[in-house]
């Protein structure tokens, strides 16, 4: 058929009867990137329970609805299990399809978009399919350039832009300033350079000189040595710049540099991006550019 | 007070009488991506009714929660309209001093984890505060090596990487290559290079030799000209790049390419970078590595 393929959502619950897993369904008349960030999330609550993933996005027709429920029933048929479904189709009459699946369904907006008219006073309009809105040339642009400013800007490479910066993450190599610039980018418009403090800085105790007009865009990085050593062996086995040592002497040296700067700074070593990014934009205050 | 800056949804609604708009809060105790996602995409909904959009991430304690009522309640009096209120905490007696304040109160989870958790026949578990999940070792090291990825591989870098690509995308210069990439990196850990066809290859109307060995991972952007000469101009103003006959030229050029080459391709024109990876997906049946 005719869908993204699935994918095992709590892998290290399944167990022998790995063809006995529930199925849920995320499906939308959009991207589906909504439905199932809102299931997802339902879910980490169940931790000890593998399911089957399946995401059917752009589901705007009644031959599409018909084709995902032929879907949701194989899988109830095949595991004796009534799949979970989360939609957010719009449509009445493209969701009444979707209804008549046999499936446990999560009809995520059901009845909040009235109140919410109501409070408003406003009549909602038809839906607009493009709920991440960045066609909007203004937002757009916005979120290209600071993906383009990222990357100029990645590692270091270049310094003579930093005063176009919203921002300067630095850290040791492998401490998440790639991932995470980017993600302020894609997600806040926010144009983060970032600036990997290698040996030769660090060893210095003072700030490169690249960095010293701009001490008050920068924002460090922290990250526990067991877990850089186990990212850097990753990357280079057995190498010196993997080692412990190496790690520690690196960890210990930009730690005295975040303290004599002032360099506000958090330990990511147990975030995700998304959650580095938010706790960035929450201690500096930092304005986003988009959204 | 200590929370971040206020942007506008909806901003193109925004009349003289500015002072008055309604407030919205996505509150949360992890990053309060979920709920601003959720609470956005039915705003949606009210395109012509503008918002002040205050986030509020790790709302974790009742000091906390009490800080955020202060805020809401601070704006109704100001607005004179209730705030808007997307939350999704899950800690009962947070939730309800948050529901204390003056505000119209979208309690988005309500009930929801219930059904699902009776459904299921499995208690629900406490919180797990991290909903994006990457600390686990596996999905970050996916996500993490597919965001270097893209980068070694952006815009035609390097192409002795490419028996390791899970999709190279291929279109002109400026046709969104490289914010797609990295998305499709961040959000699903695909592993996608990317190739600028410029007007050497063009013209040759043949794949340059770096990619004919990998004709299958190939995925092609289209652009119409008008937004193409408009993004082209932003970046370089008046040049012969960014001129209509020059886009025109290449555009018909890649066309013909695609055609010849059959080589998947869409039109990107109106999408956001979401609905163009998810497109993607859709079409080539491309699987994730995480989620």
């Amino acid at each position: 058929m005719d869908f993204i393929k699935s994918t095992i959502q709590n892998k290290h619950a399944l167990n022998d009867n790995a063809d006995n897993v529930r199925a849920v369904f995320y499906i939308s008349d959009g991207t589906a990137i909504t439905s199932e960030t809102i299931g997802r999330s339902m879910l980490t609550r169940f931790p000890n329970v593998p399911f089957e993933v399946y995401v059917i996005p752009y589901v705007d027709s009644i031959e599409k609805a018909d084709k995902a429920v032929q879907q949701i029933n194989f899988l109830y048929q095949k595991t004796g299990m009534m799949p979970l479904v989360f939609d957010t189709i719009v449509d009445d009459k493209i969701r009444e399809h979707i209804n008549q699946a046999t499936a446990f369904n999560l009809d995520i907006y059901e009845g909040l978009i009235g109140k919410i008219a109501d409070e408003l006073q406003v009549a909602p309009a038809p839906h607009t399919v493009n709920a991440h809105g960045d066609v909007d040339s203004e937002v757009y642009k916005e979120r290209i350039d600071a993906v383009h400013f990222a990357l100029d800007n990645d590692d270091g490479a270049r310094t003579h832009h930093y005063a176009a910066a919203d921002i300067i993450l630095v850290g040791v190599s492998r401490s998440g300033k790639t991932p995470t610039s980017l993600y302020l980018a894609l997600q806040f418009g926010i144009r983060a350079a970032n600036y990997p403090l290698t040996e030769d800085d660090l060893y210095e105790n003072t700030l490169p000189k690249a960095l010293q007009p701009y001490k008050d865009k920068l924002f460090g990085l922290v990250i526990d040595i067991d877990r850089l050593v186990k990212i850097r062996e990753e990357r280079r086995a057995g190498s010196r710049y993997a080692s412990y040592q190496q790690c520690q002497q690196e960890l210990r040296a930009i730690q005295g540099i975040y303290i004599s700067q002032g360099i506000p700074n958090i330990d990511v070593s147990t975030m995700s991006i998304e959650e580095i990014a938010t706790r960035i934009l929450q201690m500096t205050g930092l304005k986003r550019r988009i959204g």
